[in-house]
């Protein structure tokens, strides 16, 4: 049997590579017959897993969106301008850091031990760093910023520390002084699993045929006429159909100022009749139409409206109400700058 | 006379210092008699920031959008959940690199001149070193990285070249070995200067004073009520005024999964009135308000749509038209994932 790529953004011990590993296991089954397995290759950049993908080479899978940062915007563009590739799969990773050392040492310890030592030297991204600034100050470590948490853990030399993704422990070989020492919990990076369009349309009727029935569906919509009201316009169509959205962006075309493509994350899938007939509603209404990605539904938290938490400041219809008295006036003005 | 404080994300030889630079020349007129000049302080963060701006003790400049990366969304988050912070100008900055040595010091070509010679280390942030990869390669340069390319520029050492912001070589009296040596041109960032809402007030009275006649709008939209057709009715209420938009987004409040809220560019001043009719009326419909920024209206390159470089692949009218015809059938159909 052969066995299946999927090529994933390196060094190995990327956030990445954890996603790709989570994939691997999650889609064996949707394997069938083709491969009776995975080989999880790394590549330096998102344009080579883009052309691994698209020459047929394999699956890819690439950072789409993190519930801190929004968007990996660069991917979003590659994968709207790719000639033929599409998501099939989501994945959750959680973002956190593990404090390594190489087996057998603990310089932190050791450090404690003699209090006149120097400082410890830390080493990960900058962005890795600057998420566990917390533990570098309990521990008086100093910051050495590498070109990647995973190269940091590759490259890890005794008597220094590495913040790394928990993988990189059993695959560097390396001790874990602490578990999860980022300042914050709940970070989390989606992460898509792309593969040929026609692979993505076979992938989509096995996942309905192992039994299942929900869907989240990508597109990308371009109108080729512009003037207020071509998005409202949009929305009603989709909104008549009773199609529910759960994330919505525009976003210039490439990158080119004053194009507007926008991006639309849609709890459905597109061969349902009633999406396939806005797809049509809107195609005949002048408005250029791509999926980008179909994937099994999500379960995702749904908090009711009235246990969100809003944000300082701001106004609603109370203050509204009340605007013609004059205390509240000089408040709804400064709220909404008017 | 005293001087305004204008706080931005150091070190100083930042892409943000620049922008400061570039706000504080473009704002003097308007500091009135308020004050004669700006002091430009580098703090370590945004937060540091936003409490500056907050407490009164001066004005703040944070990164808002990049055309290649997105809304910088930390940014947009700390200002949506500010008590009493808006924006009042947008300021961009060209994204572009050059290389530095310490003064006197020309170490690629003292390099290029003993080809025995080790490789030249140069130094960057992680983003820094990957948008100048080009010029690494050319000059057989050695990468490592830094926290920021403007640390990388003040720590540097003799023998040793730096990427980093124009500003950099006359703030840290460096010699420019190369200017623009990032790989691709076009990049840029755009930043909002802030100040306490009332503040923002008088200075948009100022600009209309000064004779500014068209404003942008930066405004939140918390609609609180869900399901189909919200983000549409919202839309309709604005297509219906003659609103024109250029950016819109959906994102979560804080960052908490399931919760929603809009952030929405618009080209009008919120004390128009179609505008201020447009926020009474979905403030009645239930809708949570907030002007996150009013500005003086940027020129904007506006393409005609007929020249717009469609992305690879998806499909418009004609393809639909002509979708009966089997050997189209299934082109629709790969795009669509139907």
């Amino acid at each position: 049997m052969t066995r299946k790529r999927l090529f994933y953004l390196g060094p190995e011990g990327t956030f990445t590579h954890q996603a790709a590993m989570e994939a691997a296991e999650r889609l064996r089954p949707s394997l069938g017959g083709d491969a009776d397995g995975f080989d999880l290759i790394a590549l330096p950049d998102v344009p080579a897993i883009m052309d691994a993908v698209q020459s047929g080479r394999g699956w890819g899978v690439i950072a789409w969106e993190n519930n801190v940062e929004g968007y990996v915007v660069p991917n979003l563009d590659a994968l709207i301008d790719a000639a033929d590739i599409a998501g099939f799969a989501r994945v959750r990773v959680d973002v956190t850091f593990d404090a390594f050392a190489v087996a057998g040492d603990d310089p932190i310890a050791r450090a404690a031990a003699d209090g006149d030592a120097d400082p410890v030297v830390v080493s990960a991204h900058p962005h890795g760093l600057a998420q566990c600034r917390r533990f570098i100050a309990e521990h008086g470590l100093r910051a050495v910023p590498a070109s990647s948490n995973a190269a940091a853990c590759r490259d890890l030399e005794p008597g220094r520390v590495a913040f790394g993704p928990r993988i990189c422990g059993e695959l560097y070989g390396l001790d874990t002084l602490a578990e999860r020492v980022q300042d914050f919990e709940g970070a989390h990076t989606e992460f898509l699993v792309l593969a040929r369009r026609d692979d993505v349309r076979d992938l989509s009727r096995r996942f309905r045929d192992a039994g299942t029935g929900e869907f989240e569906t990508i597109i990308t919509l371009i109108p080729l006429v512009t003037g207020p009201g071509v998005l409202a316009n949009m929305l009603d169509v989709m909104r008549d159909a009773g199609l529910n959205m759960t994330s919505f962006m525009s976003r210039p075309i490439k990158g080119t100022d004053g194009t507007y493509s926008f991006i639309d994350t849609l709890d459905a899938a597109p061969w349902e009749p009633r999406f396939r007939d806005v797809l049509e509603t809107l195609a005949i209404h002048g408005i250029w139409l791509k999926t980008l990605a179909v994937y099994p539904r999500r379960d995702r938290p749904s908090p009711p409206v009235d246990a969100w938490r809003l944000p300082e400041g701001g106004i609603h219809l109370d203050a509204m109400r009340i605007e013609r008295d004059w205390e509240h006036a000089d408040t709804v003005g400064r709220e909404l700058l008017w």
